[in-house]
């Protein structure tokens, strides 16, 4: 039972209404599997970084539990993106992406990790995706992430690795551009088409949809007061989604429900900080505690 | 035990994404208190029409159960309102708007309605909802609505209102306004400075936080798939969640959290007609099924 993670490291300069912050550690697959590793073990993460990656993220990633094992160091520059956030901590400017040696990403899954049970596919191109499907040994439970560049741009393939995930997570505007449908609730049900079993819609602020076979859970968001800096609140979610998932004995209803709250929890933390600032004062015990508060506040009394 | 509500009734001519309804009844009161009604009895509106008010409107609310006996008849026309809701059913131009005789309605609340229980200051004019509170006779819960016009215009007269209810209702942007706080739940919680027990902000879509002096309960919103009109759903809510009130004994952090989820299930089905058609394919029965609906969507497993 341990958790692989394919995606992106980069390096993340950020600047929000709160502050600012200059090449810190970030990418899908960093967020992720801090966020994972908080829940379960062992969590690996394949990607790529290149020369001028500092050492001291690598070594908190491993200090955080986090296997490195599969992240490869190439030659050439690391990953930068650059973006500023608008006033109401949603809507954001993309200011520079230089993918470097993430162009030329081919994942390739280390012979040990290839029977881990659980997946998570962070965004990267779908034809990447597909490759490490084929890689890995049956997992138990495959999470799939993708964003609205590949919709547009690399449907076909996208449509293939979705047809072979369990759970598909996308954000609302992704999920209307993939069915079609406005209606939130009827392009997550359309979601089910696509072939994954299950189907997570991420709200942002306003929490998040679970769609499955037996129906719909409503996830609401963790009040946050002070938000800091949302860049990997969606990765942390995911992260903390798998991570619930590997500690359950079975993909029911039920431990999809605490996923996602556990998910909403890490995420909530995340996006108390600059960059994984956030995600490093998280543990067990905050997690529990938001998790309760969760339950606490969103408690309907029988009628 | 018996409510009150004081507000408009108009004939409204809406265009939706759906289709397009002319001068079917509407206004505020009319739809809080075919709400409310569904819930509790008796319900009692005090409002103003003009001669061309059609009779049938007038019956149809007392075949429902209202009692319409403080609605007064005046010289002139009924006021009008003409708006067109965008595609995303959620964004709206107001196309015309003809106040007639509601320009000069001073609510004068009949002498058997002063002792009642529960009243509901639907959104008038500041001035004219503390001259309604002057009138009664200590209600037991008083919920009070209003509008960004009046919190940019008519600020002073407002918060003497606010300081004498017990529930302010107000949408998220009006939150805002009202506390100068960006983040809804900062906004939330100051509401509480300006004087109301408890504060009630509505996210449409995204559903409604209630904010009180035992803290926060997140209600969701109940997942309609076909919104064919919009309008009075934020008036429907309020009604049905006064005509819960009116039901319970005490105004307790319970009876708040039922009155939302019952809120919340009465303007689901105000959504799903034009005017007041969807409000008039409500029961008791399809109440409590969408209110147990709502606590399955929501109910989060122990850790």
């Amino acid at each position: 039972m341990g958790i692989v993670i394919v995606g992106s490291v980069a390096l993340d300069t950020v600047e929000t209404p709160a502050g600012r912050v200059d090449e810190a550690v970030g990418g899908a697959a960093t967020y992720a599997s801090l966020a994972a590793a908080l829940l379960t073990r062992p969590v690996s993460v394949v990607g790529v970084v290149g020369g001028d990656f500092p050492d001291e993220h690598l070594s908190m990633l491993q200090a955080r539990g986090v296997d490195i094992g599969g992240i490869e160091r190439a030659e050439g520059r690391t990953f930068r993106w650059v973006g500023r956030y608008h006033d109401d901590m949603v809507g954001r400017d993309t200011l520079d992406t230089q993918l470097n040696v993430f162009a030329d990403f081919r994942p390739h899954i280390p012979e040990a990790l290839r029977t881990e049970s659980h997946l998570f596919l962070a965004n990267i191109q779908p034809g990447l995706q597909f490759s490490v499907l084929d890689q890995m040994d049956r997992p138990e439970v495959t999470l799939l992430d993708t964003m609205n560049f590949w919709i547009t741009g690399a449907l076909t393939e996208l449509r293939r690795v979705m047809a072979r995930v369990d759970v598909l997570v996308v954000n609302d505007e992704e999920a209307r551009m993939l069915t079609g449908h406005r209606s939130i609730h009827e392009a997550g049900r359309a979601l089910l088409d696509l072939g994954p079993r299950f189907a997570v819609v991420k709200k942002g602020e306003h929490g998040a949809n679970l769609y499955g076979p037996d129906g719909l859970f409503l996830c609401p968001a963790y009040p946050v007061t002070d938000v800091v800096d949302p860049t990997g609140a969606g990765d942390s979610f995911a992260g903390g989604l798998i991570g619930s998932l590997a500690g359950a004995s079975t993909l029911s209803p039920e431990s999809l429900r605490r996923a996602m709250v556990v998910g909403t929890a890490v995420a909530s933390f995340c996006v108390e900080g600059f960059g994984v600032q956030g995600l490093l004062r998280a543990d067990r015990a905050g997690l529990q505690e938001r998790y309760q508060r969760l339950r606490e506040l969103t408690g309907i009394p029988p009628l």
